[in-house]
């Protein structure tokens, strides 16, 4: 090797002893190499400076074992438990993650596929199904499976998810069930988050089968931030004749609420009940914990990848998956005083 | 333009009418292009589903309008808000973010770096200056510029940060000055985290100056959740003397702290004080609030972004900027009972 050249795949193989096809193997295929010899050829890869030119590669194999991720918001702790566990199972098939947030943002959301798609990740992770079909069309022209999750959706495509609608259905009819029948709601933005537009169709459902208007319930929509919450509540609160139960479309809000209620002076549950959903690590640091709905986001974490690697690599694979939700009673849900 | 084969440069220059210039102008640095015009060759990009060859474009540019982050964890909340404020400075210079989560693992911090080095990113942001030399040589050797940010480094190269070892002296001096002298400390992992260690070593200063010796000052060394957090904070109980104090690496430890000593039935502050490190916003929402150290990660993410942009763009640019500290006084702080 030419001390003032850059290293090839040629002086890699030489130096770990190994052909330049096992070379390539390690660098664009690394699960189907032995530990050892894989050590080894990372050795002289190390050694030498050899830096592979990865849209090479990408042309070579067709895969850069890179995955990408699309999320709405890193900005608190909705997704970040199920993406954790999205990137341990990917990592055990030696893919590396790289993630964008979209900030709920369609036109930004592509952007980020077409940066992802690019570089030539070898699959996405979408969060639910409202975006504009222009987008979904682009990663099908472009021949790049994607999974979508933490919805289901009804028509083509791959979901790992669980029925938002039906799981928050179940908490308002168990809130019903302890006598509520002045429901409210904090919902999340409907607009472009089918989350959110389900729950709020969920907690209708049931209150409609109850007996309950629409024109009874009042829904304020808020960004999932603690501030948004507490205002939202403060709004609801200054109602005649005043919700005695303020189902949340998350724990973000709920959290947003009982601080505000708090400042309000009202007891919880006695003068208010408040529920949330997804059942984040912070449903169990308030006072009193919050009840919310178990959405089981390693579960649906693992699941995921486990459906982008089937895809990936082109083996069958199921279209839908459904992870079960539970709803988790805790201190912030009881009777209404009257 | 032939129908079976893929529109070109060409194609997309034509039917937006201007040069081909202006078409790579708009996909490479889309900031120096007029709105109006961006917009028309956007339009004819998807309306002839033109996606451009990045591979070709960053030779073409040098640059491809993606900048990475490496972070330890996307799991807790400590890195969401400096990222949020990071990535919305990056997308007004038209840049798309990337990041991945390292899990405090030095060699996938490496593999993560080539990914995003392999793949044309203009330049990264790391956390801390913990890690393998041969990780930043790699980047250098490739031309990368890189920021690190959430502390000082006091060697070569350029970093967004604050001085973690004088705040946290400074909030030990504030706790021995309510009058404790048993102090015991809840510290991240030390180990590739010179954030957790430079708090530590705050804690030690302070003690020191106040004549309480190491071997007094019990420290538990916990990863960075709540589960954690409690354990430590139950070993720490169990000992005689029982510390009348429990600083926390950060605030998440802090509230894991917070849940054992509630269950243990002990009251915050009169039979134990407890601090944090962060000031994210969980830090509000525990009863009591949590005093803790107000970290400015919304100054810090944008701080890092416009010194990553100035890089990137072969600005003057200063090397260390230095992001203010405050102590934030709220509830969990108080005289020891005795």
């Amino acid at each position: 090797m030419n001390d003032h050249s850059k290293p090839t795949l040629d002086d890699v193989a030489r130096a770990a002893g190994v052909s330049t096809a096992t070379v390539s193997r390690c660098l664009n295929s690394p699960d189907q190499v032995i530990a050892a010899t894989r050590l080894r050829v990372m050795q002289a890869v190390e050694t030498l400076g050899y830096t592979p030119d990865f849209g090479g590669r990408a042309l070579a194999s067709r895969r850069t074992n890179t995955v990408g991720a699309i999320i709405p918001t890193m900005d608190n702790a909705i997704f970040a438990r199920g993406l954790q566990s999205f990137q341990e199972t990917l990592s055990r098939f030696g893919k590396t993650l790289l993630v964008a947030s979209s900030n709920y943002d369609p036109a930004r959301e592509r952007e980020q596929m077409e940066a992802l798609a690019g570089r030539g990740a070898d699959g996405l992770l979408l969060i639910g199904s409202a975006r504009p079909d222009m987008s979904t069309d682009y990663l099908r022209r472009r021949g790049i499976p994607f999974v979508r999750a933490w919805n289901l959706g009804s028509g083509d495509g791959h979901f790992v998810g669980f029925d938002n609608r039906a799981a928050a259905a179940m908490l308002a009819e168990r809130v019903i069930a302890y006598g509520h029948r002045r429901l409210s709601m904090i919902a999340g933005v409907t607009q472009m988050n089918d989350r959110a537009a389900d729950r709020m169709a969920g907690v209708r459902d049931a209150a409609r089968a109850a007996g309950i208007a629409d024109a009874d319930l009042p829904v304020i929509e808020a960004a999932y931030t603690f501030e948004d919450g507490a205002r939202a509540m403060g709004e609801l609160m200054a109602r005649t004749p005043r919700p005695s139960v303020v189902m949340c479309g998350n724990d973000v809000l709920a959290v947003g609420a009982m601080q505000r209620a708090r400042e309000l002076g009202l007891a919880m549950p006695a003068d208010v009940s408040i529920t949330g959903f997804d059942d984040i690590d912070l449903a169990r640091v308030v006072t009193p914990e919050l009840t919310t709905v178990r959405v089981p986001h390693r579960r649906m974490g693992e699941a995921a990848a486990e459906m982008l690697i089937r895809l990936i690599t082109k083996q069958p694979v199921e279209t839908h998956v459904k992870i079960p939700t539970a709803i988790v009673e805790r201190g912030t849900l009881g009777p209404p005083r009257d």
